[in-house]
């Protein structure tokens, strides 16, 4: 393991700091403030949050690198006696203002007993539009599979499949939204390939996650909507409110373990809604959009 | 046992009526909607919904009656053999739109597995403003003092304080609201007192919901708002939406049992917002609102 905890961390926060300068580019009224957090049993982060811009009514991008001491559930899980750990990783969740423009998140992570071979990477992109573009679905998960298709570490259908399977909502029946990409407990052993090779991987979805995006972006971000529209993205927020406070592994145990609840958060949307027993009209944009999170898709 | 399944059921669903028309009458505009639904598996139900109202922008009264065949993880949890349950209740959430008018919620529900001893009552009330007032909360909790004092089946301290402990969100570090009184597997065995008391004292509960309430809204519902007002209502609907859909066992256990989805989340408000780091100005009529959510009181 020549590749340190500490240079990934370092690589995670360049990542996260050309990330906030291109979407503060693409904004282009809001800024990033940046909010450096302590954790009391070691290490930190630098929660990053854009609100009440021009594209983005809330958004976060959030860096961490903490370790400590392992917990007895820890031990447990991991059949390990190691007494530290050490966790880094980079969180997106941005939610913008106009309903066109698609909801976003990435999440890259890394996690290490040290002075012990066991480590690990997870982590991934997807895509949640209120309104399903389908040429915006093609371009997106084509960057997926071609940043797949440039690491030979990376498995594309697996990690689409696997995506595809953990952003669903269950007591919906729904898909949160188009997927993407996820994976998880990606090491040596697991995968066949080396420590530096997936590390590559991760950093290039890292560095693949702004332009992915930005071509959407900019492409809906001026589109005029009527207060309908507007009324279907924010009961789609609820659905991903939804699925983030019941479902999400990350939100979940963040929340039970004393994690720091503000940047843990920072995913919800700034306003979402619920409406009883809401149906969208037959053959409305609603519906037709509605239909493509039944059932998972291949899009290329 | 001479108080049948069907004897409880029917006084509910009366409950659940006379509550509507007095919710009506309140409201002054908005009517209540019924949606009539079957269980596929036994029973069925009647969700009541009222929206964008005078008083109410969203608010559901839900009576139920389900029986079905005992599953295998209920009958481990029970320790039993019997094949059939039954199940019903009357469960209520309501959401003003004046920042002013609080949050209130009620529940009364019956459990019993027929042919056997077994059965429970559970229930309670709880008021949750954005703005504390402290003559409303002495209202609300003196209301709930005297119901339980009318019987010798309730117990005023235990309930309030499994209220206070329940309505409680670990992860803020906040209780939902001002609490009021909770309580579960109430029978002969566990309280002393005959079935026919407990079932008098539940109904009551149901009975004196409506003028609890009434009174605090009717005082309220015409004050004058700010945005920030509304906001901060917006705000605090949020950690009710993280109560609900993290914690709530009501909630959490429908929607992994493949409960009614429409009915269990008719308890989400229309609205809700989350803001990163939200801390209301001090001195402030919100920071002073929040203080009382940070340790539970006696209010009687």
């Amino acid at each position: 393991m020549k590749l340190s905890a500490n240079t990934i961390a370092e690589e995670f926060k360049r990542i996260q700091a050309s990330i906030c300068s291109g979407l503060e580019a693409l904004d282009g009224k809001a800024k990033f403030a940046s909010d450096l957090w302590n954790r009391p049993g070691g290490g930190g982060g630098d929660t990053r949050v854009i609100q009440n811009g021009e594209v983005f009514e809330k958004g976060g991008v959030n860096f961490s690198a903490v370790h400590g001491e392992t917990t007895p559930e820890l031990k447990q899980m991991l059949n390990t006696e190691a007494k530290e750990f050490f966790a880094t990783g980079v969180s997106i969740v941005l939610h913008p203002n106009n309903p066109f423009v698609p909801i976003i998140h990435m999440n890259i992570r890394y996690f290490e007993l040290p002075g012990t071979d066991t480590y690990w990477f997870g982590g991934g992109i997807d895509l949640t539009p209120s309104y399903v573009f389908e040429d915006d679905a093609i371009h997106f998960h084509g960057e997926m599979k071609a940043l797949c298709e440039r690491h030979a570490a990376a498995d594309y259908q697996k990690f689409k499949k696997t995506a595809d399977e953990y952003f669903y909502i269950p007591h919906r029946g729904e898909t949160r939204g188009l997927g993407g990409i996820f994976f998880d407990h990606l090491n040596e052993s697991s995968s066949g390939f080396s420590k530096e090779d997936i590390a590559q991987f991760v950093f290039d979805t890292g560095n693949t996650f702004l332009q992915s995006y930005v071509t959407i972006a900019e492409k809906r971000k001026n589109t005029s909507f009527t207060p309908e529209n507007k009324e279907w993205q924010l009961l789609r927020r609820g659905r991903y409110v939804e699925f983030n406070l019941i479902y999400d592994r990350g939100t979940t145990f963040g929340l039970k373990t004393n994690g720091r609840v503000e940047s843990i958060l920072m995913s919800l949307p700034k306003h979402a809604s619920w409406e009883y027993n809401f149906e969208p009209k037959p053959s409305s944009r609603e519906e037709i959009s509605l239909q493509y999170f039944k059932k998972a898709k291949d899009w290329v």
